[in-house]
C-alpha cells in the first residue's frame, strides 16, 4: 500500500518516516511538508534520513491535496492545520494521524491497538455518517499513550481513580518549542492543554464500547511537568482498584501481549516490568513500543507504580503506525 | 550564644556554616568533622567558606564530645553515627540535628516551626523521661520539610489524603551519593527510604498535640523521583479536603505567615504564590528559606497544585536554624 | 546622573538593570523596550525585577529618542537596530553600550577598564570628528571581554600568537536562542560570527595607543563552541610569548589590579587564580566582574591555561557599568 | 578464535561484550571480572547484556590466570592491575588492551589501524626480545584516538604542531567516576594526566616505523576539559603544516579511507566531514567508529577544525577489536 507521510520534516514526522523505512506492508511514496521546504530533497531538509528516502523529493501541502494518489495517510501536521485537511483527505483514504483535530468527535476513535483495538469500529460510524470512503484514526497523547498502556492490563481489577505526575522528555515539545534557557537545570510545571488531554482522552481510551459506548466511570487527575530529558516521559501513577492484590497486578504486567496472534509488523510486547524504570535506559526497548513499568506497590487508598516509555514512538508515530497495521489486519482497509 | 556544626564539611554542613555568618544570636565557635579533616584550617577543606571561618580550626568528633563546650549544637553528621553522638551530647545541650537518627522517637519533636511549634514542649518529655539538661529537635526529611509547608495553610480545611509525586535535585544525594553517569539525561523514580520518611513524617508533623497526642487522620502516598536539578526539590501534590474552594485555599496560601510576630532572624514569609514554581527560578526566593506553591486547580477529587522549595535550606539547615531561633525565643534554650 | 537602558527587558538588558540597583552614581530612570512591551509596568515584564523599578513603566524606543532626557544610555539593544539609534542619542549624550554596531569604527573604543583605559581617549576623536556632544563607548563581545581580561597581564612579556578554544554558556544566546533539543546532551561548535570577533576585537583592544594606533602583532586564532551550561563562558588558551617563565606569569596573574586606586563603585579585582576553574563554581566571583585564571601549564610552545567568566556580567552589561564608572572618574562624563 | 574479555563489567568492558556479539572470527568464551562477581551469570550483573551472553558465568581474574584457555584476550582492566596481567598472558596468547600499563613500553604499539598499521610488526620484538609465545598490543586513551585520526589524512602535508582542546564526555570517567554535583551545569578543565597522554601518546601513534623508530617531529599541547555529555568526546584543534590549501585538507579528510581493502569485519570509513561536528548526533556514526570532523577554516598560523567520536567505542574497546582484526588479517594471529 502507498503510503503518505505530512508533516515529514518535523519531529513526529521524521519518526513516521524512520518507522516506515522497509515497512512489509506500507511504502511511502510521498512526503509532504510547508510550501518552504516543497521541491527540496528530503535528505537536504533532514540530513538523518533513512538512505531510502533521501532523494525524494517534498511536495507541498496544498499539491499533495489537490491530488493524494496514496492509499493512506500518516498525518503528523499541526493540531492547527489538521482539521480540515484530515477531512478533505478522509473523503477518499483512511487517515492515521497523530493531531489532536478530530480526537474528540464521537465517531473517531482515540486508538491504543493494544488497550481498545474494537474502538476501530467506530470508523464504520464515520463512513456511514459522514459518506466518506477512508476515515479518520488518531491516536492519543504522548503522556496518555504511555499511561493507558499501563493502564490496560489494571482494567480487569475495576479502576476507580487515577492520579498521574508526568516527568515529560523536552522532544516532546517539538524542534523549537522549548528554549534551553527554559529547562537547563529545571523542571516546568506547565505544558499547555496536557493535564487536560490525559484526564479526558484517557477515559475516552478505556472506556467499553459495546452496542453502545460506555462511558467510564473512573477519575483521571493530572499534572504534567516538563523535565531536562531528551526522550521518554516517564509517569509517577496513584491508582485505586475494585480489587486486586500487588501479586496479581505484578502479574497482570508482565503477562499482558493482547495482539501478539495478530502478528502485527511493528508489534512489540507493550510492557516489561524492571524494577526501577528510567527514560534515558529504557526509551528503545521493543524498538520505542514498550513501556517499562516498575515500582509497583500498595498505597495508602490503593497502589502506586511508575511507567515510562518513548514519547516520539509508543506516544506518537510509532502508536499511529500500529494503528494502521491493526486497520489492514482487520480488513479495515 | 557559642554553637558547633557537627559534619561541618558535608553538603548539609556547608550549608548550616553559610546560614550562621554573622547570626545575630549564634556564634559558631566550633566546627566539626571526621578524624581525617581535624586539625586542617576550615577554609582548606572548603574553599567557598565564609571569610569569618576559613581560618577556624577543624575538630574531630571524638575531641569535640570530650569537651563540647558550646551552648547549643547543630548536626549534619549522617545518621548512621548521628544516632549516639546526639544522646551524649543531649545530655548537656540542646542539639538541633538533620539527621534522622531520632525523628521517630515519641518525645523527640519532627519540628517546622510554621507549622508545628507547639511540638517543640515535647522536649520537656526528654528532659523528665531522659534525665537530660539539653534536648533534641529534629528537622524533617527534605521533601517532607517542603511538602508540610504547603500542606500547613490547608489544614483549616480538613486534609482527608495526601498524594505526592516527588522530583529532587541532586544535591539531596550528598557529594558523592549520585553518579554523573546514573542521573545524566534521566530521572531515577527511586530514592532509598524516602518514600516512607515523607509518608510517616508529615503526618507526625501534622498531628495535633493538645493534652496528648492526636494522631494525624489523613492518609499520604508518595513516589520520589530524581532529577537532573542543581538544588531545589520540585513535588507535584494531589490532595482532598473536607471543605473550601479554589479561592479560600489560594487565600490561605498568600496569606499563611503564621510566625511574623516572633521576629525570629532567619524567618521568612514561609509561601509565595506564583503561578508556574520552577525550582531554578524560585529556589533562593527568601533565602532559601520560602517555599513557591502553585498550579492549584480542582482535581477530580479535590485539588492538585505543584510546589518547590530549596532542599538544603529550607530542607535541611535553614529549618533547623529556624528550629533553634523558635527555641530560644520561646525561653526553651 | 539619570541613566536609561535600552533593551531593558532582554538577557542583558536585565543584567544593566540588576547591576545597577541603588548605584551610587547612575540613577536609572528610563527602561526602553519594545511597542510591544510599552507602557506595561516593568515588574509585569520582568518579574524578578528589583522593587526599585518593578513599578517603572516601559517607555518605547520611538518615544525615548524623540526626547532622550538623561545623562548617559546603557544600550543591550540587538546589534541590528543599534547603529542608528546610537548615533543619533551620541548626537547629545554618552552611550555605553552592548551592541557591536559600532565595534570596529576607528574612532570607537571596545573599552575593558582593567586592559585598555587609555582608548577611552578615543572618544575625543569623536567629538572632534562627528561634532557629538555625546559619544560612543562599546564593550566586547563576551567571550572576548573575558580572555582580554586574562591577557591583560601578559603584555609584559610579549604576546605572540594566541590559539582559544571557548566553551560557552547557553544564556549567551539570548532568552529564546538556542533550542534546549539543540543543546541538550550535545556541544555545539558553531556560533555565529563568534571567531571573527575573538580574533578581531582582542587585537582592537590589545594595541596600544600613543601617540597614534600601534596595532597588535600577535596572531589570534579561535573555535567557538556552545555548551550545556546555564552562565560562564569557559576558555582553553594556548599562548606564545616573548619572555616569561611559569612563576612570572602566575605572578603576573595574581597581582593584576590596576585600577585599585581609581576606587570605582563596581570595580572588583579582575583576576582570581584558582587551580581549577569551573563556571557553576566561578561564575559569580567579585559579583561577576573577576575571572578565575588557572590550569596554568608550560606548553611545547608556550603555555596554556584554561579561563572562565560570568558572560552577562564580565562579558557585558557589567563590563559596560564599569566602563561608564571609568568615563565619569576620567571627566569623560 | 575463541576470546575472552577482561574486566567485562566495566564501561569499557560491557562495550567490549556488545561489540563482539555474533563477530564473525571472535567467539566470547570466557568473561572475567573480579571475585566479587565470579560466579555469578552474567546478565545478572550486567542487564543489558546482549542474550547471548547473559547465562555466562562470569569468571575471577585469578581463575582465569591459572588456566587462560582462549586464543585472544580483550582487556578492559584498570591500568593499575593490568601492568603484571597482561604480561603473565602475553606468554601464552595475544593480548589487546585498552589500558594504559604499556603503551609506552618501546616493544609495544599503540596501536590505530587506520593510522599506524605498520607499527603491528612491534609485536616482534616483544616475541623476540621477551620470548613471548603471545604478545601486547594497545589502543590508546580516548581522546588520544579520535585525534589522530583526524591527523592521519594530514601528515601528508608535514604535520609541526598541534594544539587541542577536548569537551570529554562523562562516560570516559566510568561508572562512579565523576559525582554528578561536580559536573552539573559545569565544565570541570581537569583530567588527571589526560593531557600528558594526549601529548604523547599522539606522537608515539605518528612517528614512522622503517628500518628504525623516526620519532615525530610535530610538538602537542592538550587542554583536557570534562563537558555534561554521556557520550562522546569532541576535540577543537589547531594545526599548522608544512603547506597544503584548505581544498586539499578537505578532500583528504574526505577521502581518507585506507583498509577498505583488508576487508575486516568492523571495519567502517573512519572519517565523515559535516559542517558542524555534534557529539550527541553524530557519536553513533559507523557504530562508533567513524569519528566527524568539521569546521575546518584556515587560522593564523595553519588551520582549525573540529572532531568529535564515541570515545568507548572508537576511543577504547571498537578501536582494540579492529586492533585484533588487523593482526588477525595479517598473519600475526
Amino acid at each position: 500500500m502507498r503510503a503518505a507521510v505530512l508533516g515529514a520534516t518535523g519531529m513526529v514526522g521524521r519518526t513516521f518516516v524512520r518507522l516506515l523505512e522497509g515497512h512489509p506492508w506500507f511504502k511511502v511514496k510521498t512526503l509532504v511538508a510547508s510550501e518552504r521546504s516543497a521541491g527540496k530533497r528530503y535528505g537536504e531538509l533532514v540530513p538523518e534520513a533513512p538512505e531510502e528516502f533521501k532523494e525524494l523529493e517534498v511536495v507541498s501541502l496544498s499539491d499533495f491535496l489537490r491530488e493524494p494518489d496514496v492509499d493512506l495517510v500518516f498525518n503528523a501536521l499541526p493540531a492547527s492545520v489538521s482539521g480540515e485537511v484530515e477531512e478533505k483527505l478522509a473523503e477518499r483514504v483512511p487517515v492515521f494521524t497523530n493531531a489532536r483535530a478530530h480526537r474528540y468527535d464521537d465517531d473517531v476513535p482515540i486508538l491504543v491497538p493494544e488497550v481498545n483495538p474494537e474502538h476501530l469500529k467506530l470508523v464504520e460510524l464515520q463512513r456511514e455518517g459522514r459518506g466518506w470512503e477512508g476515515f479518520i484514526v488518531t491516536n492519543p497523547n504522548c503522556s496518555t499513550a504511555i499511561l493507558t498502556v499501563s493502564l490496560a492490563p489494571l482494567r480487569e481489577f475495576g479502576i476507580r481513580d487515577v492520579r498521574v505526575a508526568t516527568m515529560q522528555a523536552i522532544s516532546g515539545a517539538g524542534f523549537s518549542g522549548l528554549s534551553a534557557l527554559a529547562i537547563h537545570d529545571n523542571v516546568i510545571p506547565l505544558i499547555e492543554g496536557e493535564e487536560w488531554k490525559i484526564e479526558n482522552e484517557s477515559r475516552k481510551i478505556l472506556r467499553r464500547l459495546e452496542r453502545s459506548i460506555v462511558p467510564a466511570e473512573f477519575t483521571v487527575s493530572a499534572i504534567a511537568t516538563r523535565v531536562p530529558v531528551l526522550h521518554g516521559h516517564t509517569e509517577a501513577v496513584f491508582i485505586e482498584l475494585e480489587r486486586g492484590s500487588i501479586d496479581e497486578l505484578r502479574e497482570a504486567f508482565e503477562s499482558f501481549d493482547p495482539l501478539r496472534k495478530l502478528d502485527l509488523p511493528s508489534y512489540e510486547r507493550p510492557i516489561v516490568y524492571e524494577e526501577v524504570p528510567q527514560p534515558r535506559l529504557h526509551r528503545e526497548r521493543g524498538k520505542g513500543l514498550t513501556v517499562t513499568v516498575g515500582r509497583l506497590e500498595e498505597s495508602a487508598r490503593g497502589f502506586k507504580y511508575v511507567v515510562t516509555g518513548h514519547n516520539l514512538v509508543r506516544g506518537a508515530a510509532g502508536g499511529s503506525v500500529l494503528n494502521a497495521e491493526l486497520a489492514k489486519r482487520l480488513g479495515y482497509i
